[in-house]
């Protein structure tokens, strides 16, 4: 089996963080790799994906999923390479995706284990990276949370914020094929030229430039008839003022909340929606497993003609360099979805 | 044609308030009524219906419907009888309700105004009063809120806020026939037990008496598929802590934030519609206008075979009593549907 090396190295929750995440809270260490039990399977970790997500498994409580343990090995979604295997669907060379968590290798019992998630991916369709970003769980909730629980039609107008980030990207292009104007919600002009220049949005509103509020007047002048709302807090709520009758709002994260020591900020125009017999609704991307195969089939051949692009920012150093790389998410200093490089 | 009076008695919004309405921000006085023109009707009003959605009314800026202007007679439901008319369909002697306003005398051209909503009413089937509540405007919300928005199935939970207001009091029976579990909030021991034991409703938790936390741990084991709010706040906030997967939370009011010279609190735990999946969505009974007339009879017939009951708090007083009257609505002081008489 070659120079497999002996260690998996690993970041483990160490501590709960109170607000931003920092060092103390992490430890990384190697363990000793194991002789694989029949059944199976050990993946050499080449990227993990990093999310928003992430900071709501590291909190006590009941959430969608239990949270992260202590002491446990931090989960993450990511992509690999079978590099031992006693499971004969699994061969040694298969190109994988899954809940890897954040480790050099993955070992993983497929049929035991179903909730990990181990699936085949094909490279032909997209890169690895695509593949943790529109082929993989953001472009899943792009597509379920805005065709399912946002049900756009032709003609209307869909805001998202966090239009650069991984799921914002993906929402506002299908949006856009599916004949909607859109407009995205973003920090900074870097990120707003790229998604009207390069993703074809009709406008993006600089958050950090400029008044959203003043921003939604100009570029939607028919009022909002979708959000997606990646970020809560402020602009939530300043959406809320320009919403048209019958809106539909996908609750998908709140990423300005997610470090809050305070209690989270509630919408305190919600009474928006009684005003406009509007909906909020919120949407969890795992219970579209059974439909990922549609997705990914229809978002690969948007892909592939070109109409679809997608941007990573691909960060190297390793697993050492997950603590310090999760935090960019929560500063916006990262510019498309972000992933962690275990190679090289 | 007999001795009717010659004056209408009304009351005009004076000034927009601030908080709760004092006596300042209304003007009563009579003007002389005049001669019907061809096509008008004049209703003699007998009772008028006190909404918390009248406080919405009093406010400047967009809505559902226009704010009542500065120096207009208050906008109300009521209910009277024709006393002159100068429209074939509308003869005099016919009980009616409509948009009457705040006023002893109500002068409509049913062709022209559609949107004051003249409606002949069948004292078969209820009382005047019960015409303003469980056949009226709160019976039509509570019907379609209830089955269009909450969507209940049987067997499920249903949390219904104000239980013993208009509203209220009407969600939840019809709930219970649609075989719902169905547990009421309500502010004192007198409307709890009413609700309990008069109404059948399976629990109610005094929020005036005791934790609304623990009463819905107590009383709904099983979680809350529907929550139909009435009155927003620290309730609305309490039940997000409580819902199911899929819950359904119908924004029908939010009373407690009416008088409020604070902003809105928002309902600072929404994020629970993420992690459950659930949704909060608006109504307006205006929407439902065409299916009136299928509610009512449903409803009428739950009145006649005693399945439906309904309570109202009649006040005598005449149009001078009204904003007195309407300050009960916000104290809470009112128990079952606040009606003000005009009559004796």
């Amino acid at each position: 089996m070659g120079t497999t090396t002996t260690t998996n190295r690993q970041v483990r929750l160490a501590a709960r963080p109170v607000g931003l995440p920092k060092a103390a809270d992490w430890t990384i260490g190697d363990e000793p790799l194991r002789e694989l039990a029949e059944g199976e399977v050990r993946v050499r970790v080449t990227a993990i994906s990093l999310d928003p997500a992430m900071r709501g498994w590291m909190n006590e409580g009941r959430s969608y999923i239990p949270p992260v343990g202590l002491g446990e090995v931090m989960r993450a979604g990511g992509v690999g390479v079978v590099e031992a295997s006693r499971h004969p669907a699994w061969p040694v060379g298969e190109s994988v995706s899954g809940i890897t968590g954040v480790q050099t290798h993955w070992t993983v019992a497929p049929d035991r284990d179903r909730g990990a998630g181990l699936a085949r991916i094909d490279l032909r369709l997209g890169t690895p990276a695509q593949w943790l970003n529109v082929l993989g769980m953001p472009g899943m909730t792009a597509y379920f949370g805005l065709m399912d629980v946002g049900q756009p039609r032709p003609g209307e107008t869909l805001v998202v914020s966090g239009a650069a980030g991984a799921v914002g990207q993906t929402v506002g292009q299908v949006a856009k094929i599916k004949g909607l104007r859109v407009v995205g919600i973003a920090g900074g002009a870097a990120k707003c030229d790229w998604v009207v220049k390069e993703l074809g949005f009709d406008a993006c509103i600089d958050y950090k430039g400029g008044s959203v509020k003043d921003g939604l007047k100009e570029h939607c002048p028919k009022g909002v008839d979708v959000y997606f709302d990646n970020v809560g807090g402020e602009i939530l709520d300043t959406v809320l003022t320009r919403i048209n009758r019958k809106a539909r709002i996908v609750v998908c994260g709140a990423i300005s909340q997610y470090n809050n020591t305070a209690p989270v900020q509630g919408p305190k125009n919600y009474l928006s929606l009684l005003v406009n017999r509007a909906r909020m609704e919120g949407m969890v991307v795992f219970d579209y497993a059974d439909r990922y195969p549609q997705a990914v089939a229809e978002l690969a051949g948007y892909l592939k003609d070109g109409r679809l692009k997608s941007r990573e920012d691909v960060v190297a150093g390793g697993v050492d360099a997950f603590p310090a790389t999760l935090n960019k998410l929560f500063s916006g200093e990262n510019f498309g979805k972000l992933v962690l490089s275990l190679e090289g």
